[in-house]
Parts: C-alpha cells; sequence; structure tokens
C-alpha cells in the first residue's frame, strides 16, 4: 500500500562539522534531515462525503523505533508548519526544523528514547498532497478542485502512516494550535491509538472571533484579482498581495499586545530628520514594517488554496458538535492520558479554551494533567523556548518513559541544564 | 470668513407625526434635522507642514445656545461617523443619528439645556471637505493629493467652528474612541476654551497591534487593482473588496469575544439539509455573513481615502510624544474637568489605556472623574444604550448644568425614567 520514495534521515552526530558544507551541528539537534516521501494508493473517505483517489505524505523521522514499537511519537503541525519539525534540511542547512527547541537528543521529547515522526499533512503545501499537486486524473494542479479537509481527514490520513511504520499505538501524539486538535481528534477517534494526548495552547473548537479573523483571511485572498478562483496556477499568477495580508491579520492574532509593545511599541522605522514623521501611507512604524515584511516573506512560499483549506479545517473543528455540542460526551470513549498547556497572553486559543477540555476529561474521568503557563508572547509562546512550558512537556515525556520501562534519560539539554 | 450655505436645523416637538412623509418623532429626540455647510476660507496650516486653502464642514446643531454663550457641547466623531450626532436626517427618515441614544431632550446629554454641535471632520466623506472633494486648483476630486490631516488638525478646524458660532468656551467637548482623542486634544491645545473634557473609550496613543490592524486595513485598500494610487475617482473604480476586508477586520475589534460569541456563536447560516457543512468558502457560519454583509456595505458608502487619512490620524495621535513621552507633562497646561469612561471588554483600547489618561490628571492635580463600565460589547459599547453608562454622562452633565446655573432639567426620558 505504501512505498518509500525518498531517502530516510540521515543523522550526523552532535556537535559534528559536514566536511564537504561545514554545516555545525548544535549539541541536542537531531542533526541532518531529509524527508521521506510515502505514496498511498488507497482512496481517503473524507468527512466532505468527496474521495482523494492516492495521495503522498511528506515525513521526517528522528529517533529510533524499539522493538516493541512503544516508543513512537507522532507530531501534528499548525497551520504554516509541515513535516520537518527538528534538525537542519539536508536542502538548506539554514532550514531548522520548527520545534527544534522541543524535540532532539536530550531535549524535553527526547530523541534517545522516542521515535519522533513529524508528518506533512494533506492539503499542505510542503511536500505532501495537497492542491499544488497534479490531479492525477486531468494532468493540470488541483487548484480548486482539491477537496475540503477537516482535522478528522488528517487524523485518517496520519493513522494510516502509522500503519505504514508497524506502529500500532503511539507512546504521545502532540501538538500545538491546530496541531493540538489534531492530538484531540487521535484520543477521541483512534482511542485504542494512543496511550498519551498532548494538546498545546489549543481549543476544542474555534470561537466567532477566531472564524472572522480566518474569514478575513479568504476574503483577502479570494477577492484577489490573481487568485483566479483558486486556479491562478494555469494563470501564472499568484495572489500575493491577499495572501500577505491574510498572513499580517493571522500573525497580528498570534502574538500578545503586550508582546508587541515591548517589541516595536511605537518605534519609528526611519524617522525623517527631525525626528519627524513623513505624513505618508510608507512604512512609519516598525510594527508596520515588520506585519509587510511577514506577509510578504510568507506570499512567496506558502500556496494560497492551502491558506484557505487549512483555516476552513480550523473553522469545521469541533468534535462536540456530533454530540449536541457536549464536549462531555464527545470525550466518553477517550483512554488516552492527557497533558494540557495553556498561555495566560494567548488571546487566540486563550487558557479558558484548554481549560473547557480539561474539565471534559474530569467529567469522564481521565487522567488530565494541565499547566498554565505565565509567558507573555500569546499564541506563539508554544513554539518558544520557555524554561517552565519544556520542563512541564520533559517532565511529562520522562513519565511517559518510565511507564514504558524506556531507557533513563541519558543527557539534559538546553533548558533543563 | 465664515459663511452658512445650508439651512438650520429644523426640530418638531416630541411625538409629532409629519404631514407630508408620516415621520413619526420619538420622544427624547431632537427631531428632523438637515446640516449646514460652512465654509471657511481662511487656509489650514497642518501638522504635516502641509496647507489646506479653504475647506467647508458640514455641521448639526441641536438646542439653543444661551445668551452667554456658555452652554455648547462639541460632538466629535470617531472613524465612521457624521457630523449627524442625533435626529432624524430630513434626508432619509431611516438615518438616524450615530449617537441619537445619548443627545436629545432629556437625555444624557439634555439638548434642552445645552446648545450640542456636531460635527463632520475635514478629510471624512460625509459633506465635510476631503479627498473626494474637488481640488480648487485642478478642478479635480484631491484623491491622492488630499493633505494628510492629525487629530491636532481637527481640533484647530473644530476652533474655527467654535469662533464662527461665537463660542469663546464649550461647556464640554465629548467623544468616544477617535472623538475621545479630540476630547482629549482639545484639553491640551485649547485649555482655555473647554470647561469639560468627556474622554470615552479612548487611549493617549494607540498600541502596536492598534497600528497593525490599521496597517493590515490599509494594505487591503492600497493593493486593491481598483485603488489606483488613490485615483480611483479618475478611473471610474472603488477599491470596494480592499475597503470591504479593512471595514471587516475593523468590525472585529470593535466587538469583545465573549460578545461575538453571544451574538453569533458557531451558528450556521444555512446549513445543507442535514445539517451538515457545505465544505466550501462560501457561507457556512452566521459570522461570516455578518461581517461580509458590514464589510460590503461599509464599501458602498465610505470612501476608500478617508479611511485610509483616518487611520493614518489614530495612529500618529500621541501628545505626549512632543514631552519626551510623557503624558503627564503633555498635560501639564490643561484646565478643565474631565470624565473619562472606559469598558471592561474593549480590547482596541482597554480601560487600562483610559487609566494611564487618569493618572496624568491626578498627577496635575485635575479634578477627574472615572467610570470604568463593566459591559460586554467591547469597544462599541460607547455607542451603546447602556443604564449605568449614561447615568454617568447624565449625573456628569447635569453637574456642569448646576455650575452654570443653567435650567433644571425639565423632563427624564429614556434609560432613566
Amino acid at each position: 500500500m505504501a512505498a518509500i520514495s525518498a531517502p530516510v534521515v540521515s543523522t550526523k552526530p552532535a556537535n559534528a562539522v559536514d566536511p564537504a558544507d561545514q554545516i555545525i551541528v548544535p549539541p541536542g539537534s537531531v542533526g541532518i534531515v531529509a524527508p521521506q516521501l510515502i505514496a498511498f494508493d488507497e482512496p481517503l473517505h473524507l468527512s466532505s462525503g468527496q474521495t482523494l483517489p492516492s495521495y503522498e505524505l511528506a515525513v521526517e523521522t528522528y529517533g529510533t523505533l524499539n522493538a516493541e514499537r512503544s516508543n513512537a511519537v507522532l507530531i501534528c503541525h499548525a497551520l504554516n508548519a509541515s513535516h520537518h519539525v527538528a534538525g537542519i534540511s539536508a536542502s538548506d542547512p539554514k532550514d531548522i526544523g520548527w520545534w527544534d527547541n522541543m524535540v532532539g537528543p536530550g531535549k524535553a521529547v527526547d530523541t534517545d528514547r522516542f521515535f519522533v515522526i513529524g508528518v506533512n499533512n494533506i492539503g499542505s503545501c510542503f511536500g505532501s498532497t495537497g492542491p499544488a499537486s497534479i490531479n492525477p486524473e486531468t494532468g493540470q494542479p488541483w487548484a480548486a478542485a482539491f477537496p475540503m479537509l477537516t482535522v478528522e481527514d488528517w487524523v485518517q490520513a496520519q493513522a494510516r502512516l502509522a500503519d505504514h511504520f508497524g506502529i500500532h499505538k503511539f507512546a504521545a501524539v502532540m501538538g500545538g494550535s491546530l496541531g493540538g486538535m489534531q492530538a484531540l481528534s487521535w484520543a477521541i477517534t483512534c482511542p485504542e491509538r494512543i496511550a498519551h494526548c498532548i494538546v498545546i495552547a489549543s481549543t476544542p473548537r474555534l470561537s466567532a472571533q477566531n472564524i472572522g479573523f480566518n474569514e478575513v483571511a479568504r476574503r483577502s485572498i479570494i477577492s484577489d484579482p490573481d487568485f483566479h478562483g483558486g486556479n491562478y496556477y494555469a494563470h501564472n499568477t499568484v495572489p500575493r498581495h491577499g495572501l500577505s495580508v491574510a498572513r499580517m491579520v493571522g500573525h497580528i492574532t498570534y502574538l500578545s499586545d503586550d508582546d508587541m509593545a515591548q517589541k516595536f511599541g511605537r518605534t519609528q522605522r526611519a524617522p525623517a530628520d527631525n525626528g519627524e514623521f513623513h505624513y505618508g501611507y510608507d512604512v512609519e512604524f516598525e510594527v508596520e514594517s515588520y506585519l509587510r515584511y511577514q506577509g510578504e516573506k510568507f506570499s512567496t512560499y506558502f500556496d494560497a488554496n492551502t491558506y484557505l483549506l487549512i483555516t476552513r479545517a480550523l473553522d469545521y473543528f469541533d468534535p462536540a458538535r456530533s454530540h449536541g455540542g457536549d464536549l462531555v460526551r464527545a470525550m466518553q470513549g477517550v483512554a488516552a492520558d492527557f497533558l494540557l498547556v495553556s498561555f495566560s497572553t494567548d488571546w487566540r486559543f486563550p487558557p479558558a479554551r484548554s481549560r473547557e477540555i480539561v474539565r471534559a476529561l474530569l467529567k469522564n474521568k481521565r487522567p488530565v494533567t494541565y499547566a498554565e503557563i505565565d509567558a507573555p508572547h500569546g499564541h506563539d509562546a508554544f513554539l518558544l523556548d520557555d524554561v517552565r512550558y519544556h520542563a512541564v512537556i520533559q517532565g511529562y515525556y520522562d513519565r511517559i518513559a518510565a511507564k514504558l520501562g524506556l531507557p533513563e534519560r541519558i543527557q539534559t539539554i538546553g533548558v533543563l541544564k
């Protein structure tokens, strides 16, 4: 069913210098990594009623699957991330994995003990089958015809990936934001296949405000004349302006008000000689420069159809919906232990949203650990290095390792040194 | 210097039915109103260094100026409002003033006792001179050549309007949001001309997050191909898509998360027969429908250049800037008494921003009344009917009236019945 079509991960020892390209691998890094592309020929039946006839998943793995296949950890990504969770990309040494501070030998998710899988979701634009991929039926990019996906669809595809690796039950499925929704969905839809569920900076459903911001982003993209109804590949255009504005508004929601005040405040970018304003619509303030740069950069590498698709999957996620809105009932069959983490200044998915999940678990008498981290960095905090946050994660993985009888932690790198 | 070129306000008695068009004037209304257009020929020297050679202001007034000219109240408007503060527009009976719940006979701002002026600011698009007006030098719309304006420029123009009415000192200058900034600026720049300053849901300066949202709105407008560098009038286009997205993002910031949850939640707009989603990018949720409607409606009547100009004036406002960022020093010369009101769920200009002003006033030993209203409606709360909020305003105006020796309140309409 599944065929491996790309080289597996090549790792280098810590502190090694690659003789060819002089890449310095820092201690705690999983090393230099390259993705696998794994093809699945069995059709995937989707929540929408549509079917994806076949697909490929881009995957990276770190560490070694033990003989019992009990030490596997699946890391699920959020809107704009990928399978490249940790390490240094073989194709671009500047491309460090998006959760490299979390995953590696001796780190919170210790690749000396765990076999960690990063997977790019279907519909994304970093290697797995998505709207920019060729539709085998037409020989053209899927574009607007690519089927709509849900979190549950991604979990289904990830479960097949687990089968491919011969993993019946994950030691943990883990993710932040949209990644946390996937972890939660794993616990609900595949309860027998997940021992621990780690949900960070997430929510059991988007609020009206969350959906509102997503809709702003979508309108911005869709109303860009270069979008061409999603078929911009055929027109050789990219809806860059729309995608850029979408990213700018998204970016604001990832940061806290305080964090933006600290980072940018009202600092002027390049004031006139007398320190005055320029009185125009070019950049006056640092924050404008930063947001424009983030928007423009994003628009050069991210696929607009993927942005639409993933924001819609976020909107749709609501496991309680088929249980009359009752999250307690939705989680009745859950068998995993849970760790939930939220951040005090995250106004996108604030702590109250995580507490809803905690309460539903407690009502179902599930073991749950909950940490509310007082951190200034808003929603983005889940990606950042924070001693207390990483200590919580590390402590939880130490408990998982102890339960599984995995070897003791042999080194401690980074925040807990 | 100033010539009146339109009829003055015509009011009708409460509960009167107009024989011609059957307009019912409810009790507490100032009645049927029409704007005056007042022309100013003296050039206005602006903060930017540019000069506006001449301009017109659209104005409505309610009540009667007393012989001492001591009972005048100036109401300053926010981003998308106008001189039409109260009453029923003579040209469109459905067009009720934006602060009609606040201003009228027997209301919190009692037009039986006070002479109330509503003025449309320069640069706006509701009758006063703005980017869509004809530049006398070219015979074409000003468009992108219209000079950039600041809150201080508006105050300067409003001061000339006061001169026109023979008003040396306002009993009160009052506004919410950007209107509150104008009131604050009056107290700082014209201390001898304002007895009371009423600043509602406002801030002494925009935060980086505030500027960020404004910049998103501006990028959305400017990158719309129909914007044509601001000269869309000549191209017979309107950057409707950009303006619509700008309004959508703005609108989200005016509402609280809780308010949106209450109003829309995750309610589906028109679910498929089985209650399911449609799995597409058309409207799925009520909140999307609402925001799209608000955006599209706005784009049919609001001028894009005005949106840019006013958001920029918001960004620039920072009276402490010329005092090394010290608001206490900036307010040293203030002679007015102050009322400040903020709303608990306003995350655009949260209570902490109002408290900065309160602290600066206290350090300057100015009399200040501050009310923090626990209201669910976010920033928009300043426009809404709320018993406690309106009671605070009414109580404060009663004190102003008592100090001025104005007649007793003769009727009490509305919230305090």
